[in-house]
């Protein structure tokens, strides 16, 4: 046989039924006995890549050599997200019905950037954004203008771009953003890619203006007035606020109630980032996390922190997505077609920064149809207790204070001491293995986060992950002036 | 029980790995099956979601009524893009290795952002990337600088971001990009992602230069040169020419080795697009299509294309990534870790738009490790085959003409005519559902394209596609004057 005609090695459809029930058991393993392995094992830099071979296979493998691939070299180099002792970060929650849903849409190998290229991926999607506006209250006027973007960074990007064009009645478009002296308002609190959306946009870091928060972290809208004001008076144009119902430090929440008037009475548009906390508006009596949000003229939350949807999935809102449309539409023949020419479609490759899409929606609705709203609630509210349960551990112990009180799924805290003695704390806690935490700083001072919401999490871990911390108080005292390891910190 | 008690009902692992199953099988056999369906079944506007209730679900359900709800709303609104028939756009194709990578990805639910938050993820990723150096044969000083990103459109602008800041030596990420008259050079044949990156970086379209290509729609050098000049002259500042290497409209090929000494000589960023054909490179006498990227600055492919990578998978090198991270980091406290600070690791969210990121890397480990090296070659080989049958088949029916000599999976023709007898012929194929073919023009001129290289994809399916345009020209003259329909054009 000429190389030319050697027949392509596809997986035959029955190999791909027994190999993938060995996929599915391998995960319901990895689950199961997730609480066995250490949280965050530690991996001195470069390890993982030391054990695969230098050149790529000429010849392919059985598939069961990959999975022990993963078990040897993969397991042992990960921080475990999913494990029910992780209380780092935000949660990061997968789901069974999530992951079925990511299997199916990756099965279905669809391409949902026009509405012609599969109308369900998009009609799907449209459907759930409009039950999310139901599932957490949201306002009216966003109903119809929802999109699933990858993560809350895009979905500020996107807003960015959006207010842009608003703002310069397309000018920008053609003439770029550098020249007009647009300003973007914000706190110290604010999420990181706020500053970013501004370097990506090319409004530049100068665009950027700090405003003042109270002692919680919050955005002192008077200030914000006041900035607005002298902005414009030096011949500025006060382009975007991005308020944040949740701030990822320690869970801010913006006075949207104060800052919304402000935006209105100024014409600048308000982009409210509620990408941890905003899902908890599932239950009614969290449905203050989005108070305010009447004025927004984009929001954005992500199922795939606390809402059992498997990383990327952040939902986006604008209030007007024919600006949106209009900012980012660029239009070669090769994706012209009828349907979007009638005008009767949507097609979400112009409401994002990428052409292609996954059919994420399908995950939503997994998730949806499974849990139902009531079992999203329980979730939610476990979480809550969660925090709940280990707040009231620290609150217990004399050693230690809360920094804030607790919110959601979200506890702060520090032990009485130096931020050194904190610092050592969190590292000793993290090498040990049975749980993970990360960090924060507020007014200088640092802290240690306790994020609940684990899918697996239960009471008992709760109560481990608190032993751990005080199981870790001694052998914090060794660690004075000792070299941090890579991955514990 | 109260409400805050209540457990939320999440799928336990016996109940996963059974539903697991069944999801398995529910690919499998859709896989089977797909080619008694049509590729692109008629929909109309608005009838997917019209199926769905107008409120989301207060209690769950079984997952095998999602399955139900799958078969009977979702797949006869989907254009299947696995059809072994489907030959539009350029393919997007799944395979075995890569949907159960995809699962496991999901599954193991970690997040990449930075080398701390799962070392193996990072480290996985740049030896898959060092591997597709060697695999494609693309020059040393691209390795060590890969990162996947979702799509080239993403990649392009990441390059554009960091041509900039290397351009400004760091000025535009604080003073934006506007004042200094910065100019892309493409042609009419560059991928519309181009312009919307000069739109999102706030250069603006005014920044684009189009070039001048020969008849194939390759760049024209020399024109390039003379543009450069007249803008050095004008007292603008030239910042990157985007060539391309295999056009989406019909595969033009910018000459790197002519645009290359243009790009140095000017100290302009050269930038490859070579998102569809790159990958073709695993095959030495394929290896052609990256003749010249020597030069590149900044190179992309998609194995989520033509390389049995489920979407989303497009590898971005560039020469000097520690200017790409200096362009678009922003570091807040809490993900401060001694493991960036050691400089010993890569945290990719400096590489990218979105903070967090999947584990794309286990995907194309997979799909190498099933196929190897010689598997990849067996499928490309076959594309190529598959679309010279069709050219040869076109080539034999005196009522059509080839429209370009066809080139690696893309075979261009058109029926002897006028444009309204095409695009009515191109309705009349799709319409009938035996197979799906897209359009594109060269110099005003409407032409379909085939473009080959699906999983499933056998002989005997691409004669059944050329039956199929054979059978649809009578249908094709009734059209005439008629209104087309939504999905099929």
């Amino acid at each position: 046989m000429k190389p030319a005609d050697a027949k392509p090695p596809h997986m035959d459809h029955d190999t791909f039924r027994s190999l993938g029930h060995q996929a599915i058991d391998w995960i319901a393993d990895y689950w199961q006995r997730l609480a066995e392995r250490p949280v965050a094992p530690p991996v001195e830099p470069g390890s993982i890549r030391a054990q695969l071979p230098t050149a790529p296979p000429e010849c392919g493998e059985d598939f069961p050599v990959l999975l022990s691939d993963l078990e040897r070299i993969v397991l042992p180099g990960l921080l475990h997200w999913q494990h029910p002792r992780f209380f780092g970060y935000f949660p990061a929650n997968a789901s069974g019905p999530a992951v079925l849903a990511e299997l199916l849409s990756a099965g279905l190998g669809i391409q949902g950037m026009n509405w012609n290229t599969s109308p369900a991926c998009t009609e799907i999607e449209q459907q759930m954004l409009d039950w999310f506006v139901h599932l957490l209250g949201l306002p009216e006027h966003l109903r119809g203008g929802g999109v699933i973007q990858d993560t809350a960074s895009s979905a500020l990007l996107v807003a960015l771009l959006t207010a842009l064009h608003q703002a310069s009645a397309g000018r920008t478009r053609d003439h770029g953003t550098g020249e007009c002296g647009y300003r973007v308002y914000l706190t110290a609190e604010t999420h990181s890619a706020a500053r970013k959306a501004a370097v990506i946009t090319g409004l530049g870091l100068r665009a950027m203006c700090e405003v003042a928060t109270d002692a919680d972290g919050a955005m002192d809208a008077v200030d914000l007035e006041r900035h607005l004001r002298a902005d414009r008076a030096a011949g500025l144009t006060p382009l975007m606020v991005v308020a944040t119902r949740g701030t990822t430090s320690h869970l801010s929440f913006d006075p949207l109630e104060d800052i919304g008037p402000v935006c209105r009475r100024h014409g600048v548009w308000l982009h409210v980032d509620a990408a941890y906390a905003g899902v908890a508006a599932v239950c009614d009596e969290l449905r203050w996390v989005n108070d305010g949000v009447r004025y927004a003229d984009s929001y954005c939350t992500n199922p795939h922190k606390w809402l059992l949807t498997n990383f990327d999935c952040d939902l986006l809102w604008v209030a007007h997505p024919e600006v949106l449309v209009s900012a980012l539409s660029v239009l070669p023949e090769y994706l012209r077609n009828s349907a979007s020419e009638s005008g009767r479609v949507t097609d979400y490759r112009h409401w994002q920064v990428p052409l292609g899409r996954r059919f994420r929606a399908l995950k939503l609705w997994s998730v949806l149809h499974w849990y139902g709203a009531e079992g999203l609630r329980a979730h939610i509210r476990t979480g809550v207790r969660h925090a709940q349960l280990f707040a009231d551990l620290v609150g217990a112990d004399d050693r230690f204070t809360l920094v804030t009180p607790p919110a959601l799924g979200l506890v702060t805290f520090r032990q009485t001491g130096t931020d050194e003695e904190n610092r050592n704390l969190l590292q000793a806690i993290n090498t040990e293995g049975t749980t993970f935490l990360t960090h924060s700083e507020k007014n200088g001072t640092f802290f240690l986060r306790f994020a609940a919401g684990g899918t697996l999490t239960e009471d008992h871990h709760v109560r481990e992950a608190w032993r751990a911390v005080q199981n870790a108080i001694p052998r914090a005292q060794h660690l004075a002036g000792g070299s941090a390891d890579a991955l514990a910190e």
